[in-house]
C-alpha cells in the first residue's frame, strides 16, 4: 500500500464497521426516498447519540448540507456569520451563497479556529439597515477548522448573544466525532440551542453521508421538499443511513475519531516544526516555511498551506502509528 | 424476503458487481474531490462505454444531475422543452428552476412518453419575445418515463430541428442501461448531438451514483467548482465511480437491464389488464380502475397511478421470474 | 396625434394629476430609500384608499413586485396557485421563479380570467409529497387578464378553501383601478385576508410606480432589505410615491379608470366581432379570424391576440369617444 | 427651502433639463418596454455620449442594472473581482449575489477606492480550482466610491491583466457624469475593453434612470427577456430614457457634475478637517473625531462615517455656493 497521505481526512477509506452495515443493508427492497426502515433506523441511532428528539435526514454531500441548512435559517437578504476560515465561508464554492439565493456570509475573527466572542459582539450590535444583509443565522464548526475543540461553554458564549438577537443557529459537524472524542458531549448540542446540526459521516470514516439534525421542528415542514429539490433526497436512502448505523451501534464513531486524534498528538510530539495551534482533534498545523516544505514535498509527502500559511496534516482513523512515524522522521529530516 | 416491491426500479439493492466493485475500492488512500485513480477508471468506462472522448464526472443524484446539466445549457430568462410528464417536469420539485435560478420548463405533448415532433416545432416556431422564456435546450428521456425506447432515427428527429434553432441537447439516461438493453445504441449519442447526458446508476442496479457526460468540452471548463458549490463534488470520488467500473467491466450494466426488460415483458404477458404503452423496457403501464386497484393494495401489492392514469409495475434487475408471476397470479385474481 | 393604440394600456402617458404631483415633489432635498416625507404621505394615501394599517412601499416594476411577494410567500420547494392566464404564469418571462430560486407555479383553470372554485380544491386536496412542489400560496388578480372583475364573494371563495389550508394570499392589482371602478370595494381586500396586494400605478395612469402593500406585518421585517437587495428600493423615492399622491388625493385613480372603462363598454357596443368575455373593466376581447385581423392590421390597427385566441383592445384613461368610435368604424369595415 | 443635505447625491431633485424631457415626452402613445420611439432617441444620444456602437437599455435602479451586469459576465460558481469597498460589495445587500445565483465578490485594496493593480495580481494569478469561485469578471467604478478620478491610464492597468486572465470588465458608472467633469473621456471605455457599462442616471441629477450599455454585443442575446425577467424592462420606456435625452442633448450631464464638483473643491477648501481622500469628483472625505462629529448632527447637519471611517459630504448638482458656505462655516464652528 502507498504511503499515508495526510493531506485530509476524506483520503481514507471507510472504516470496516461502515462499510459491512452498508453491505448488510444490501438486501431485499425497500422504499425510497428516506421511508425505508433502514434510515428509520439511522435515524433513531442519531437521536440516541444526541439525546435529542429531533428531526435526522442523511444526505450525500456536506457542502450541500451546510448550504441547504443555511438556507433554511436565513433569507437572501440576511447573513450568517462564521469564522472567517469556516468552510462554509472558504472551501465550498460559494455553495451557502448558491443554494441561498445569495445569502451573505460575513467572516468573523478569532484565534485557531474559534470565533471570538467579542468580534460576535460587533455585528450582533450593528444597526439593521437596509442597504446591508443583517445577520439572521450563526454558523459554528466542532471540532473547527483548525483541529481545536469548543467546550460547552465556549460554544454557550456565543450561542447565547446571537440567540438574544433573534440568529437563528447552525452547526456544522463536518468532525463532529472528533470533537466528541476530544471530550466534546454531543449531548449538550440540543440545549445549547442549535437549531440545525450536520453530522459528518465522510470525514468519520464512512461512505459518502452526512445527517443533518433538525432540532427545531418547525424548521422540517416540507424539508423532504427541501432535500429534493437540492438533490439530496436520496432514493435509495439505505446506503446513506446504513454507514450511521454501523458507526454508532458500535461505537465506532468515537473510538475511530480518539484514534485519530491520538495520531495527531502523536504526530504534533514528533513534529521539529513549531505547532501553530493547539492538537484538540485530529489536525497538525506548523509553522513550516517555503524551502522546508519544498523538501517535504521532493521527500514524496503531500501537504499543502492552509489560509494562515501554516501547513496542515490531517489524522484520519486509518492512519497507523507506523504512518505517523514515517512522517514524524520525514519532518526530521527536512527540518 | 418479503414480496418484491414493484412501485419503482429503485426499491431494489445494488447487484453484486456493483457493490463488489465498491468493495474493491474501499482500500488504501486515494486524492479527493474525484481527482483519485477509481474516478479516472470509471471515467474511462463510461468512454469505452459510448465510444466517445468525452468529460466525465460521477455524483450522487440524478435529480441534481439533470438540473445542474439543464443550468448549464440554459440561463434563468429561457426555458426548457420537454416532455410534459419528463421527470424533470414532473417528478423533482422544481429542481431545474432551483438549480436554474427560475429557469422555465415547457412541457411538450407525446404519445407514450415520446417527445411529437409536431408538437416540438410549435415553440421551436415561436417568436423571440422579451416577455416570455425562449427554449434554449431541448431535454430526452431514454428510456422514458413510459418505458418506451426512443430509436436513434426518432431522436434525431427531434434534435435536428432543435440544433437548427441553436437549442442545447441534454439526455436523461436514468433508464439507459434499459434503453440500450432494448437495442438502444449508446455509440449514437455523440454524434446525435447531445451535448450533456446523464447515466443512471442508482435505477441500473448500484447504489447512489449518476454519471454526468458532457460532449461538448466547452461546458466542460470549471465544471467541478459548478459541481462543488451544488453540492454534487464527492470528497470520496471512488464509491461513486466504483459501482460504474463493476458494471461496465462486467457488462452486467445491460445485461442486468435486459433481464429486468425481460421480467416487464413477461409480466405483460401476464396481465389481465390492458397495457397502456407499448412494453419496450422495464416497465409496465396498465389500465386498471380504481375498484381493481383498491383490491390489488388489499392484496398487499403496493403500486400507484402514474400521471395518465394508468397503474405502473417496474421492474429492476432483482426481480425474479417468481416475483413476476406472483404478480401476475394477483392481478388475474383481483381482475 | 397618432392614432390611439389599443394594444396595451402602459401605451398612454401619465395623467396631469400625476404627472403634477410628480413636478411638485421635484423640489428641495429628500432624505433617501423611501424614507423622505413624499414615501410617508404616499403610504397615508394608499392606506386611506384601503382603510387598512398596512405597510406601503413603492417601487419601479409590477414584474419585479409580483415575483417579489410570491418569493416573501413561498419557498423555493413549494408552489404558487394562479390562474394559468395571470400575468405572473404568462407575462413575466419567469420573474416568479427567479425572485424565488424556482418556485413552482401551477396554472389553474377558469372561465374569462377568473379561477373556478372547483379547480382550486384539486391542488389544495392534493397529498403533501417530496417529489412536487406543494402549493404555499394562492395569487389572484382583480381586474383578471380577460377584463373581468371579482367581486367580494367570488374572492371569498378561493380565499377561504386557501387560508383553511394554511396557504398565504397575493393579490395582483395591476389594474385594480379599473376593478374599483366597476364596482369592487378596496376597503375588503384586507378583511378577505389578502397577505400582500400589489397596486398598479403605471396601468392606472401614472409614470412608473406601483405599490406594494403588506397587510401581515409580519412579512414586513427586513423588507427594505429585501427590496434593495432586489434592485427595487429607490434612493429617489419621491417619483414612486408622488404619483399615487396626485392620483389618490384628487379621485383621478378611480375616476380616470372609470373613463376607460366606459371607453371599452362604448367599444364592446361597436364591435360587429363577438365579445368573448363580459366586458367589466377596460378591455375587450373579440372573436375574430385571421383573415379579419389581417384586414384590421392593414387598415392601420394593431392589435394581437391573446392566450386564448381571441383578439384583444385595451382602454387607458387616455383614449378618446373619438378614438374608440374610429377603431369601431374600422372594425366594421373589415368585418 | 430647508438646509442642504449633503449626505449622499441623491437627496436632491432632478434637474430641469432632465425634467422638461420627461414632460416633453408625456404625450401621445408609445409602444411598451423599450420598443418606443423615445428610447430609441436615449439610445441614440448615450452612443454619441460615448461614441460607441453598443446596446443600450434604460432601468430603474442602479443597483440592478450593476447585479444584473455581474451576472451577465459571471457565472455562480465564479467571482467578481472589486474594489473592497465598491458599491456593489458593500451597499447593495448582496445584489449582485442575489442576481447572480451566488457569484462571489473579491474584495480587492487600494488606496482612495482605486484598485491597485498590485492587489489584482494576486486573485488573477491564483490557481484555478474547484472548492473556491474564481475570477471571471472585474468590477470597476468611476468616479470611485471615494470621490476620486480614474485616469484611462489606470483604467488600462486593471484592465488589460484581467483581460489577458479571460475576465470580462464591468464599469460602474454611477457618477461617471462627475468623472468626465473630471476629464475623464469617456469615449474612451469602449476602447478599453468595458463589456457593459452603467450609467448613472439618478446621481447625475435625473428622475430615477440609469442606462445599461452593452460594448459586446454577443451579450445583447435576449437582454431584454433577462432585463423583463428581473423586472426592468419598464412597459413605459420613454420615462427612463427622456431624462437622458433632455441632459444629454443640452450638456447639461456633464455641466451639471462640473458644478457639483466645483462645490466639492469649493468644501474642500472651507474644511478645517483634513482631507481623507483627494477630491477629484463631487464627494468630500474628512477626518474627524466622534465628539466632532457629535457636535455636527447637533447643529442640525446630517453626516455619516463611512468604510474607511472618516466623514463624508456629497456635492450634487442641486448644491449652491451658498449652502457649502454654510456648511464650511459650521464646520469650522465645530473644529
Amino acid at each position: 500500500m502507498a504511503r499515508y497521505d495526510f493531506a485530509s481526512d476524506n483520503t481514507a477509506p471507510a472504516a470496516p464497521e461502515a462499510l459491512e452495515a452498508l453491505i448488510a443493508a444490501n438486501s431485499g427492497f425497500t422504499s425510497g426516498y428516506g421511508t425505508d426502515a433502514v434510515s428509520a433506523r439511522g435515524a433513531e441511532a442519531v437521536r440516541a447519540l444526541l439525546d435529542a428528539d429531533a428531526e435526522v435526514r442523511f444526505v450525500a454531500s456536506g457542502t450541500a448540507a451546510n448550504a441547504i441548512a443555511l438556507a433554511a435559517l436565513c433569507r437572501p437578504f440576511e447573513a450568517v456569520l462564521a469564522h472567517q476560515h469556516a468552510h462554509v465561508c472558504t472551501d465550498e464554492t460559494g455553495a451557502p451563497g448558491f443554494f441561498g439565493q445569495g445569502l451573505g456570509l460575513v467572516g468573523l475573527p478569532g484565534a485557531s479556529g474559534r470565533i471570538d466572542p467579542a468580534g460576535l459582539a460587533e455585528p450582533l450590535g450593528q444597526a439593521d439597515v437596509a442597504h446591508r444583509q443583517s445577520p439572521a443565522a450563526l454558523s459554528l464548526t466542532n471540532a473547527t477548522e483548525y483541529g481545536t475543540v469548543y467546550s460547552r461553554d465556549q460554544l454557550a458564549a456565543l450561542i447565547e448573544p446571537a440567540k438574544a438577537k433573534g440568529l437563528s443557529v447552525h452547526l456544522d459537524g463536518a468532525r463532529l466525532a472528533n470533537a466528541a472524542a476530544a471530550g466534546f458531549d454531543l449531548k449538550a448540542i440540543g440545549p445549547l440551542g442549535v437549531d440545525i446540526l450536520v453530522i459528518g459521516g465522510t470525514k468519520a470514516g464512512m461512505t459518502a453521508t452526512e445527517a443533518v439534525v433538525i432540532f427545531d421542528r418547525a424548521l422540517a415542514r416540507r424539508f423532504d421538499a427541501r432535500l429534493k429539490q437540492a438533490g439530496q433526497l436520496p432514493s435509495k436512502g439505505r446506503f446513506y443511513a446504513a454507514p450511521f448505523i454501523g458507526m454508532l451501534d458500535s461505537g465506532a464513531f468515537v473510538a475511530r475519531a480518539a484514534h485519530a486524534n491520538a495520531m495527531a498528538r502523536r504526530l504534533a510530539a514528533l513534529s521539529p516544526f513549531p505547532l501553530r495551534h493547539p492538537v484538540e482533534a485530529n489536525a497538525v498545523f506548523v509553522e513550516m516555511d517555503e524551502p522546508a516544505l519544498r523538501r517535504l514535498h521532493r521527500a514524496g509527502w503531500f501537504a499543502y498551506r492552509f489560509l494562515d500559511g501554516s501547513v496542515r496534516f490531517m489524522c484520519s482513523w486509518a492512519v497507523t502509528p507506523e504512518s505517523v512515524d514515517e512522517l514524524g522522521a520525514a519532518l526530521k529530516a527536512i527540518a
